[in-house]
C-alpha cells in the first residue's frame, strides 16, 4: 500500500542499492528544515502521525509491482528485487519532534533509520506530509495570536489543495490554536469541533429574507448563525435582531468589518441580543485580523479560509530529507552534500532547548533542557501510542506561550539562537576534510 | 462515502431544506472563475473526473449519519432527515467545460442541477478539487510555453500540500504539457509517462562520486540519468564523461545553470556524448526557464517542482459556486448575491466561444461557435466516457496553440474579450429589480 506514492527515482535507487549488494546497508535520514518560510519567526511541527501511519503500512501490491516491471528504468532489475518488494516491510526506526512544537531554521524534524532502501523510498512522502501539515499549523498560530483570545475557525478547505488536503489542514490549524473548523470530515475522523454557518443559497432560496431567516431559526434553535450579507449586511441585521432569541449569532462576509461590526452590535444591543456573537469571514489573514483587534472591532470570532488553508503567504517549505549517516557492515561513514548552494550536515542529531537557546548536537550527546526529537517506531514498531490532538495542541499553545515576545510577533523579528554543539562541528569539519580534501 | 467531506454548514442548510419542506425544490448551482490569478491570461480546466466520481458514489454511512446526529446543529432535525441521508444518492445533473479548456474572468466552468440538498452538498469538494487542479494545468502551461518545445517535467509532489495533492497536480501538469512526472502512482492510476534520475544519497552512500556513477548505469543501462551537484558539478560531468556511455543523461541541480550547462554540453560531447541530455531542475519556474532558453543554455529538460505543485504565484483560484435558478414546484426563480462587493449573476449560462470573443449566454440560447459546457450526468448517469487523459491533454495544446499571442506571454496582456448576451444582462437587470427594487 502507497508504495508507488513517491518520486520514481525513490524505486530506481532501490533497485540500485539492491543489485549493488548494498540493501544490507544501514542509513540514516534527516529531515530538516533548511530556511524559515518568510515572515516566519518559527515553524510549528505538524503531520507526525500521518508519517507513522505511512511507514507502518508501506507496501507493495502485486499490481504495482507489476507496472513497475514494465517500465524501461527497471529493464535490468533481478527477480531477486522484485520478490524483495513484494515482501517490502519497514523494518527501522523513526524519531522525531512531538506536533505542536516550534522549530527553527537548521532544525532536524525527524530521522529516519533502516536498511538504506526502507530509508531512502519514504522521501518524497515525508517531506510532503510534514511539511503541508507544518505550514499550515505555523500560519494558523498567527491568526490565533493575532486575534488575542478570541477565536479563530478554519474555513478554508475549498480552497486547499484537493479536499483531503482542506481535511488534514484543518487538523493542522486545530493544533495551531483554531478552536474548529467548517470541515466535517475532520470533525469526524480527527475530533476537531466542528462550526457552521448558513449559506448565500439559503436565503436566495427564499422570496425574502425575513422568512429565511425565521425558519432557519426554526430549525436551527440556538445555534442559529444568520448570515447577513446576501443583500445588505446592516438590514440583515435588522432582520436577525427582530426575530429575537435564539441566536447564536450572526455571520458578516463583506464589506467593511469594522464600521459594519460596530453598526451591527448595536443593532443587536438595543434588540437586547448581548449574548448573540458577531463572526466575521471573507479575505482575513492574521494582518487583518490584527488590525480589527487593534480598532476594537465588536468581532467575536474570526473564520479564516483561503489564506489558512493554503498558508498563502508561504505555500511552501523549504526542507531536506537528507543521508546523514552511512553504516556499511559495521564500518560507520558520515555523509553530506557539499554542492554550491545546498549543502548537508553529516550526522544524525538531537536538538537541545533551553531557556537561552537551541543547541543542536550529535545524537549520543548528553545536553541541557528539552531533548526535542524522541523514538517513536523502534524495529518497525510503534514505541507507544502518540499523544493525542488535544495533547498535541496543548504542547503547541505552551510551547508558544513559552517563546520570546518577539518571536510571537507577526513581523519577522531576531531570530532565536540556535547554534551547534563543539562535537558536531568538528564532524562537520571531518567529514568536508574526508570529501572534499 | 465521502458524505462528511464537506463544509458543516452545507450539511445543516440540507437539514433546514428538508425541515422546511423544500427538499423538492430543484435549484442550479455555478461553479464559476471570479478573477483570474494574478499573472494570469487564463486559466486552463483541469480535475472533472473527480467531480463526476465524486458525485456518482457520494453517500453517507452509517457511522458517519452516527456523528452527524450527536452534533448540537442538528438537535432538532427529525427522524425522516436521518433516512433520507441514509438513502442519499446523486440523482441530478452536471454540465462541464471538458478538461484542457482555457477559460476567462467571470466564466463558468460547471453547473451541478438537481434537487436543492443535493446540489448544495458538493460546493465544498468541487471547489477545491476543480480549483486546485486547474491552477496546477494553468502553471504547467506556463512552463511549457517556456520552454519553447524542450522538455518540463514536473518534479514537486515532495512541496505539495499532501502527497495526494501530489498525484494529482502531476495529473493536472500533463494536461498542461508536461512531458512526464516524478510522481509513480500518478503513472500507475493515471498512465502519466514516469521519470527518475538519481538522489544526491546514492552518491554519497559511494566512497567515491565516481564509484557510484559506474554502478549506476550498470543497473539503469541507457537510463541512466547521472546526478553531477553532490559535490562539484564539473568534477561531476567529467566522471559521467569518463564512463562514457550508455548514458541518456546528466541532472544539474544546483549552481549557475547557464555557465554550468555550456561547460558540461562541451564536456560531454568532447567525450563524444553528443546524444546525451542535459537536465536541470531545482527552484525553476517560467521565467528562470524563459530566461535559460533565451540565452540559449543547452538544457533539454527542464524538472520543475515547488512553484509547480503549489503554484506557488497563484496558490488559490477565486472561485465561486452559487446558486443561480431555483424552480419551486414548477415556478421558476433566478437567484444572485447583490452584497457590496461580491455579486453574482443569475440564471443557468453557456459560453460560447468564437474566434473573436466569448459570449456568455443564457444557457437556452443559440449562439456562435462552441459551447464550451457540455452534459456530463443526467439524472445520476454519465452520459457517455469522460475524455481520456490523453484527449485532455490534446485539447489543451490545441486550445492554447489558437489563443492570440498576447495571452500566451508569460506577463499579463489586453485580456480576451468576454461579454454578456443581451438575453443574460436583461436576466440580470431583471433580477436585481425583483430582489433589491
Amino acid at each position: 500500500m502507497n508504495g508507488l506514492l513517491t518520486d520514481l527515482y525513490e524505486l530506481t535507487m532501490a533497485a540500485c542499492y539492491f543489485e549493488t549488494a548494498k540493501a544490507d546497508e544501514k542509513a540514516t535520514f534527516e529531515f530538516t528544515i533548511r530556511q524559515l518560510p518568510p515572515h516566519r519567526n518559527f515553524v510549528l511541527a505538524a503531520g507526525l502521525p500521518h508519517i507513522v501511519d505511512y511507514l507502518l503500512n508501506l507496501s507493495f501490491t502485486s499490481e504495482e509491482i507489476d507496472y513497475l516491471r514494465n517500465l524501461a528504468q527497471f529493464r535490468n532489475a533481478s527477480t531477486a528485487f522484485w520478490d524483495y518488494l513484494r515482501r517490502f516491510r519497514f523494518t527501522g526506526d523513526l524519531f522525531a519532534v512531538p506536533e505542536g512544537t516550534p522549530l527553527f531554521a537548521g532544525e532536524p524534524v525527524l530521522t529516519i533509520r533502516g536498511p538504506i532502501i526502507e530509508a531512502q523510498i519514504p522521501e518524497t512522502y515525508v517531506l510532503s506530509a510534514i511539511a503541508f501539515q507544518t505550514l499550515i499549523a505555523s500560519k494558523a498560530v498567527r491568526s490565533v495570536e493575532a486575534a488575542g483570545g478570541r477565536d479563530v475557525v478554519e474555513f478554508g478547505t475549498r480552497r486547499a489543495h484537493t479536499p483531503e488536503a482542506g481535511v488534514l489542514g484543518a487538523r493542522a490549524a486545530y493544533i495551531g490554536g483554531c478552536s474548529g473548523t467548517s470541515n466535517t470530515l475532520a470533525g469526524f475522523r480527527y475530533g476537531v469541533p466542528v462550526m457552521g454557518t448558513a449559506a448565500h443559497s439559503w436565503v436566495m432560496s427564499f422570496p425574502c429574507e425575513m422568512e429565511a431567516f425565521r425558519r432557519l431559526q426554526r430549525v436551527l434553535g440556538d445555534s442559529t448563525v444568520q448570515l447577513l450579507d446576501t443583500y445588505d449586511s446592516l438590514e440583515g441585521a435588522r432582520h436577525a435582531a427582530k426575530l429575537g432569541s435564539p441566536l447564536w449569532g450572526v455571520r458578516i462576509d463583506s464589506g467593511d468589518f469594522l464600521s459594519l461590526s460596530r453598526q451591527i452590535r448595536t443593532i443587536l444591543d438595543e434588540a437586547g441580543l448581548r449574548e448573540s456573537k458577531i463572526m466575521a469571514s471573507g479575505d482575513l489573514d492574521e494582518y487583518r485580523i490584527r488590525d480589527l483587534v487593534n480598532a476594537g472591532a465588536p468581532i467575536d470570532a474570526f473564520g479564516v479560509g483561503t489564506q489558512l488553508a493554503t498558508s498563502a503567504d508561504a505555500p511552501s517549505l523549504s526542507a531536506t530529507y537528507k543521508m546523514v549517516e552511512l553504516d556499511i557492515r559495521g564500518i560507520q561513514r558520515y555523509t553530506a552534500k557539499y554542492s554550491e548552494d545546498k549543502i548537508s550536515v553529516p550526522g544524525s542529531k538531537q536538538v537541545f532547548r533551553d531557556v537561552a537557546r537551541d543547541v543542536i548536537a550529535r545524537s549520543a550527546e548528553c545536553g541541557k533542557g528539552e531533548a526535542l526529537l524522541r523514538p517513536v517506531i523502534l524495529g518497525g514498531s510503534l514505541v507507544e501510542p502518540l499523544p493525542t490532538l488535544e495533547q498535541a495542541r496543548e504542547r503547541a499553545a505552551r510551547s508558544v506561550a513559552s517563546l520570546a515576545p518577539a518571536l510571537r510577533q507577526l513581523e519577522v523579528g531576531e531570530p532565536w539562537p540556535v547554534i551547534y554543539s563543539r562535537e558536531l562541528r568538528e564532524l562537520v569539519d571531518r567529514t568536508r576534510r574526508n570529501l572534499v580534501g
